[in-house]
């Protein structure tokens, strides 16, 4: 199918400098958790993107110095010759499928750990970051301000000699430039400091280092935070965000603004998850920019739509489309927009746990979406190509949850002959419940892709409403192999982590006691005051809150954990959260447990309520849980049980028990997925699906093959292997 | 100088299974952040605690199988060939200095969240961790058992093949056979649940299974925790603690018993800080188990001093002396007891920032009083030797806090010509008022051990109490090169991150205003109604907080963070001082700051008070912080500033400015180190002395010079020239 014409101007080339974009696609710089110690897992990624179509992949932030690194997380580096041979590879991957390469170049001043090098970053000032508490810079003098500018110079230069094209001088998300920019850092009294030509001196004279040694070789561009959201305090659009613009381009300093808003320990008022902001919520700034900007404008939008990415052009928004999520969750947004095969991309959702594994600082980004990110080298999965089988045999999915419908999809697209049932009436599991949560509409796109997706699949029959699938109607339904996956469900008896029992008292059969389903799907009453007892600490406890404060009841949160919704802090959703939890008059009680529920009150202590010294000597027999003191009464209409998740069971337990009549029934395999095998993430979910379909011939489906680690391996080289799992 | 005699039992060989100890020195498992993917830094760590004396070395918790990732958290694993060939080089370089090398077989069930392999963890039952909140196990049927039980046959084998001498089968801190193992997990109602030999049973056919696969090629020993501290919902020690141990006893199935108490969730109570336990907590735990078991028992206890270690053996608490943190801290502790040198040890102080580093994840261990730890192989730095200088000149040392002393000892053992000279009567820096604090006693230890090493050394003079030092002095003292290490001091106006302003209101200058100095060293009075204002979240805010409330005084912390001392829940105080802080009525407004102070009272917000809808359009001028809306006013007689640490940075500046000086003067260079140049914990602050005298010599020693990087190299063999930064 060709092109819609009305996304052509997606398609133009434009020029940044002295190169040239094939269009106006661009994947900004964004974390993935392999930096340049993992090459393969870095270049497999990004060259999947220039595989998909964009004009320009870019890494994830790239430390210049060891001064600045940011251990726990992690950044890719280019601080020596290795480096420069790993992203040299980097380069290589991409230029392959014809997209340009950018580097990121960075230096976090204080808000750089440096837990690995164990070096001290420098500064405009001495202070702390408001970031990483404990974390200081020196305070720079003239020399050392030479010295930083020099860095950004010498990783240019290495970047050059390893292939990238564009090299970023990054000011955005309050790294070093814009510490000197900002009054919010910059309280200097020399020509580095004061007025705003004095603050911008630092960045002017980088931006005409770096433009001087790469010469021609390279773009240079710059990445600005347009807005800080400190008020007059920090960097305004209308004040020194214009100002600074203006100085940049009277020096014709920059080939392109890559413009966001925002600073690093409120990022996620730039990287939105959707709960907060739909696509294109930072339009209103860049529009400004693009407004007195002399070179092409780029800002992200997690537009996912290409209607509205043409329009964002149209109306003179901006240039070029950035994206990071987007290009996570769907590599082949371009092509497939190119292709006029809309309807097959498969859209961010918003949910920001890729994100979230930079935030932890280590693992390799996950996608809700995408269950081949990050593994596009170390399990050679390609998002868009399956494998054939070569025995098409049938196989029956028993429910259509993320995990039912993914692992469907995934063995419809390989040949099998798929049937996927679900009890429901409509496919999607829980999600159909979660995207009512307040705020997750758009995790309802987990279902709307699949559905269209499965939809297309001649092979695959999709029968929803049909009910429980008893263990007597999968034996007898005729397929060769089987997979079960058929959810989990929330605890109704207040059984948590905490303790592994169930609270005393707890019965979601009575009135006054409610599991997130029976709200959500059977509509069961809930009282005017509620408590919330909220053992998982992710999205379920807090989005029930709000829900039923919305409904104007009084709501308050009870948790074992130090703060409510722990991981969200990961997702960038939690000071959000707490702001509508402070607006919409939502109390916790963190660190405290429940002794015991009885209708109309709960009773809660606080968990560090037995003795400081617990560990003198042995106390046989005696429960450091001292129960029936200091304890605090809840009076309530409603109890809501957030508390763990009873994995589905009993289906495959059962098939299990009976494998002597799997042969009479001809069939071969029965395996099990999704949160029936243990809860966990929906992105963890959707993996699991989409791994037993692909791994669906091998000697043992239901657990992982090995797949590639990288590795520095003692007096060898790197045997492929060698290097595996 | 000879051994004393009375330390003999602790030289006196002991047969481990088919292995023999060379002595009672057994260097128990503990993090690095090495792993099996640092097989030089694995190595370099682990080698020279062998050559330092210690009979036993041991690997970190050590993965079996991908389906037990730690990840974020850096464990060592033994999964394939590239993992027998790094931890083969970790034994071969500790048999070349006589150890015996071992290796502890890790499976974590639900605690292990697999962030990099994505698999899903096996337990007893299906349920959530309590460590880690969002990650749950499979419930286990019997082919998964088997499974299990067949995943440490073949790690055992592995490492067998690697050169291990002894493998653990590791159930202590709440791993996967003291999960089968305790109530507190296991619900089964088969033959693996129920009665203690049947959630023994898991555990007993592991080591039956994994004796029978080494042979007699290792010892197989077990990590026990004798007592979870759950009461009787776990496991306690003369209850299912003692029945176990016999149970494994009849049968003889372990070489030794390595006892600890606790769990994962709160592993401070094995681990624990000296802020709440003395050496040889656990004994009282331990000498109950060495009444039953019939092999040797083996203990941590934080012990550093040799008559202690003796004593517990003599009085038969134990048989061989556990140490992780002791080993750390000085990995020549058993040489130096055998050589005589008891005054040489460098004691462990118990702050646990070595811990802190693995539970944040990914960085490697730092230790505060052995600044070469982890950097044996990186940077080549041997705890007890160093290289001489070949121009031995005179050195200014100014100011004998952490980073002073150590610089100055380092510069000593290499042969400068050294004067260290104090401006206060004793030298230490803060730490002479720090290790006032409840509980930080220990911490004076790093005062202590410089005191006597420099005492030792005939070229270092120690010059304390000569009153501060102006840049004349310095210039006119006649040093060839000086090193300034005068510290920092807490900000007096109330500046801090949160803001990077000072607060309305705070000066210390007024009666009811308190830095941390100002009550340690300066006496000044605190009313009895306090509030601390805590934006520094170690140590500083809670411990002024419990000092003052142990006088009687009525005390609330008000910290921006989202609890109180954060860092503390990585050094595993957190629990206890929570606890403390319960105990003794302290109370805390986290997320909160402070608007204004005036006498008598503190005007602090939530600093989630503004719209949580905030970014949809640029509003120019309009500050976020809208100040005097919604503010709680605190009433009190004394407000305690721990906001943040301001650089002694003036001595410096002014030398520096008069470089044109130095030359009349024939100083050569001048250096600045520690919290003068940029605050930081104290570990960093002595790192930077002793980094600054091994490279004093360097091109520019000011900063630090690269260090080998470990790390996979696309296509090429891991050139050392190109792996340093």
């Amino acid at each position: 199918m060709p092109r819609d014409p009305k996304h052509d101007i997606l398609f133009e080339p434009i020029q940044i400098g002295p190169k040239t974009l094939r269009n106006r696609f661009w994947q900004v710089p964004h974390c993935i958790g392999a930096g340049s110690e993992k090459p393969g897992a870095q270049a497999g990624h990004r060259a999947m993107k220039a595989e998909g179509g964009w004009a320009v992949v870019c890494t994830e932030y790239c430390s210049i110095n060891p001064e600045s690194d940011d251990t726990h997380r992690v950044s890719a580096r280019i601080w020596d010759e290795g480096d420069v041979i790993n992203l040299g590879h980097l380069c290589d991957e991409c230029h392959k499928w014809g997209a340009l390469v950018g580097i990121e170049m960075w230096y976090g001043g204080a808000h750089a750990p440096c837990m690995e090098t164990r070096c001290v970053p420098r500064g405009p000032g001495s202070y702390a970051s408001e970031f990483e508490y404990l974390s200081y810079c020196h305070e720079a003098d003239e020399d050392d301000i030479r010295a930083l500018t020099n860095m950004y110079v010498e990783a240019a230069k290495r970047a050059a000699r390893a292939g990238f094209d564009i090299v970023y001088v990054y000011g955005a998300h309050s790294y070093l430039p814009l510490q000197f920019l900002s009054k919010f850092y910059n309280k200097r009294t020399d020509k580095y400091g004061g007025s705003l030509e004095n603050r911008a001196r630092f960045w002017i004279e980088t931006l005409e280092a770096v433009r001087k040694a790469v010469g021609d070789s390279c773009a240079v561009v710059t990445r600005f935070s347009i807005d800080t959201l400190y008020g007059s305090a920090g960097i305004e659009v209308h004040d020194d965000g214009f100002k600074f613009i203006e100085l940049v381009t009277k020096e014709g300093l920059t080939d392109l603004w890559d413009v966001n808003i925002g600073d690093i320990a409120e990022w996620g008022e730039d990287a939105a998850p959707s709960r907060f902001q739909k696509a294109g919520h930072e339009r209103p700034w860049i529009k400004e920019v693009k407004k007195i900007a002399k070179v092409p404008v780029l800002g992200v939008s997690r537009a996912t739509s290409p209607d509205d990415m043409a329009e964002f052009i149209h109306s003179g928004y901006l240039d070029i489309i950035g994206a990071a999520r987007p290009s996570i969750s769907d590599p082949f947004l371009p092509k497939k927009i190119e292709e006029g095969r809309v309807e097959d991309i498969r859209e961010c959702i918003g949910c920001n746990v890729c994100i979230s594994r930079w935030e932890i600082g280590g693992p390799p980004l996950v996608c809700t979406q995408n269950a081949t990110s990050m593994e596009e080298y170390r399990r050679g999965w390609h998002p868009e190509k399956f494998d054939k089988t070569e025995d098409p045999c049938s196989v029956l999915v028993v429910g259509a949850g993320p995990a039912g419908m993914e692992c469907a999809r995934i063995l419809g697209e390989r040949g099998y002959d798929v049937h996927l049932r679900e009890a429901e009436a409509e496919i999607g599991g829980h999600i159909s419940y979660v995207q009512r949560y307040p705020g997750l509409a758009e995790w309802g796109r987990v279902i709307t892709y699949r559905q269209i997706q499965l939809d297309k699949l001649k092979n695959v029959e999709v029968h929803a409403g049909v009910g429980k699938m008893t263990a007597d109607d999968v034996l007898t339904y005729g397929a060769d192999k089987v997979v079960i996956a058929v959810g989990s469900h929330w605890a109704t008896d207040g059984t948590a982590s905490v303790t592994h029992e169930p609270i005393p008292g707890a019965d979601a059969s009575l009135p006054y006691l409610c599991t997130p389903e029976q709200i959500m799907l059977e509509n069961k009453p809930v009282g005017d005051r509620v408590v919330v007892i909220d053992a998982d600490g992710y999205f379920t406890g807090v989005s029930l809150s709000e829900l039923l404060a919305d409904q104007g009841k009084k709501v308050t949160i009870v948790t074992q954990l130090g703060g409510v919704a722990p991981y969200t802090h990961f997702t960038l959703e939690a000071p959000n959260l707490h702001r509508m939890m402070h607006a919409k008059n939502i109390h916790a009680h963190t660190s405290h447990w429940v002794e015991e529920i009885a209708n109309g009150k709960v009773t809660i202590y606080n968990t560090y309520r037995d003795s400081y010294k617990r560990t003198t000597e042995p106390k046989t027999g005696e429960s450091p849980h001292r129960a029936g003191t200091e304890v605090e009464l809840l009076e309530c209409d409603t109890v809501v049980l957030v508390t763990a998740r009873i994995p589905n069971a009993e289906l495959f337990t059962e098939l299990k028990a009976r494998k002597a009549e799997w042969e009479k029934n001809e069939i071969k395999a029965i395996y099990h997925i999704g949160d029936c095998y243990a809860p966990r993430m929906i992105a963890d979910c959707i993996f699991d699906g989409h791994r037993l379909a692909r791994e669906f011939e091998s000697p043992d489906p239901q657990h992982p093959l090995p797949f590639i680690r990288e590795r520095q391996i003692w007096g060898r080289e790197t045997y492929p292997e060698l290097a595996s799992a």
